[in-house]
């Protein structure tokens, strides 16, 4: 048995005007909660710290830049280090990354339970589009704002066991979870901040969104045979509802956690990394089963071709 | 709108005992069905034609082959064909078959509506072992009796779209769908035997069973933009039982029909393949957001590999 006590610490919206300190204050809250409830690891969500700001389009870098964090631990988050080492928890979140040659990431990060920085993961899969987009009902301007990650899918030695990130559109692709499974990985830990309306499509409504968001994780754990905890940020945000639906999921497919508000909420589950051995030895055996000569065009083509037979 | 009226033709199960004709005899009642609910393609089980025969060991290769075809049509399927001709339905099953070459092979084939099979398969992810095994409730002999299949995935031109085939255990594997996905797939076509206790564990019976492969056929649909028919040979085979749950997914991921009963059953839906074309443009999109860089292991790695990060 490897035991990780896990909190999804689910956030809800984040305004426009609310100040870092002020979010890191509600995020400080439920360490606090997960610490009582005897968490050892800490989940929140994809851009925890802001509002998700590429639902507006800029152009001034300035402002775009003020979404953004140039350090990591900065002045504000500073007091979420502090907290977790005061209670031994590691923690993951989102967050929008400058980095010191001023390239910009959606990233997260993953600390151990001294508060250090052991990984890093910046989003791959950007959703969305780079000019406004007049025939949306609202913006994604995520491939404006951020570059595709250039870190690849790391899975980390953490916890007892073997860590994976990714982030929010990453979990609908298949490709994301594979990668990590190839690298042993036992639990991947991901954030979403996902509109409860598709912006092309009106009558795709929440219980639609919360449908896929559930699907992807549940394949995603169980064709990996990994442990997956995502976390929304949730409720409306400037106006804007975005889906909660935060859940842990075990590696034989199952919720066994879920959140049931769109508020800051914590769900916790005492994970053992050993479930993950039954799959990863039989029915998932990837070293018996998998049959890459027949894989070719999944990595040699990006798109569509029409040629194939 | 581009229409495809599809039948699930759900099998019960073929006891040792049963001819070829007898079972034939069963289809062709299912195409009768199906002719007058209007289908222009049916879609039967994977071992349409015999029992689920890797359930035992066997040595003499006289043994193992009579439960093989070694030419299609042939005297007991010829009547299958024409059937199929006569109401101008298009039809795809699978059945052992046997090479000239003498290679054995678990295959499906996908006919025009005139009875011409214009497409072949080969199953590629053969599940089970190739030695007898005491530690299992019961044997599952696939990689023993049959090669991996060498014709790849191909998607054909038919019904007015794109049409793949996959076969049972292939269904759980994410590469399956995406290797047809590359290639615009609009509709997969599988059948399977899926015994309703995991061999290896006696704890996962058939409500997990059925979980599960609703699960791998709703995420293998949504994340490719692609109607997925699932039909089963179910119901108790010479004493052992087999899942039923065949459905017809649509392109969001959404079951629209489903088998109730373990037993011979038709379930019918009318199909249009534009309904994949939302998903292709939009969040599925494969050449504005898939990111074959970061893929690489998933082609150039056949097992896990610890030394990922």
């Amino acid at each position: 048995m490897r035991k990780v006590v896990v909190g999804g610490a689910q956030l809800g919206p984040n305004q426009k005007t609310d100040s870092r300190a002020r979010i890191v204050e509600r995020m400080l809250v439920l360490l606090d909660q997960a610490n009582s409830s005897g968490c050892t690891l800490v989940v929140f969500p994809e851009l925890a710290l802001t509002t998700f700001f590429p639902r507006w389009f800029m152009e001034k870098q300035s402002e775009i830049d003020q979404w953004f964090e140039a350090s990591m631990p900065g002045p504000d988050t500073q007091p979420l280090f502090d907290r977790a080492r005061l209670h031994n928890i590691a923690i993951s979140f989102g967050y929008a990354e400058l980095t010191p040659d001023g390239l910009h990431y959606n990233t997260s990060i993953l600390t151990d339970q001294q508060g250090n920085i052991i990984a890093r993961y910046r989003k791959i899969h950007l959703p969305g589009h780079s000019e406004f987009d007049s025939s949306r009902d609202f913006q994604h301007l995520e491939k404006r704002y951020f570059l595709p990650g250039d870190l690849g899918f790391p899975v980390t030695q953490a916890m007892g066991g073997r860590i994976g990130m990714c982030i929010c559109n990453d979990r609908r692709w298949p490709e994301t979870y594979r990668v990590m499974g190839l690298q042993g990985v036992e639990m991947i830990l991901l954030g979403y901040n996902t509109p409860s309306f598709n912006s092309q499509k009106v009558t795709e409504g929440p219980e639609d969104r919360l449908f896929h968001n559930a699907l992807v994780m549940q394949s995603g754990a169980y064709q990996n045979s990994s442990w997956v905890v995502g976390v929304a940020k949730a409720g409306i945000e400037d106006g804007f509802p975005l889906i909660g639906g935060s859940m842990i999921v075990n590696p034989d497919g199952r919720i066994v956690a879920a959140a049931t508000t769109e508020d800051d909420e914590l769900i916790v589950h005492d994970c053992d990394l050993d479930e993950c051995n039954f799959g990863k030895e039989t029915i998932f055996n990837f070293s018996r089963h998998r049959r890459i000569e027949h894989y070719g065009i999944i990595t040699s083509q990006v798109g569509v071709l029409n040629g194939g037979d």
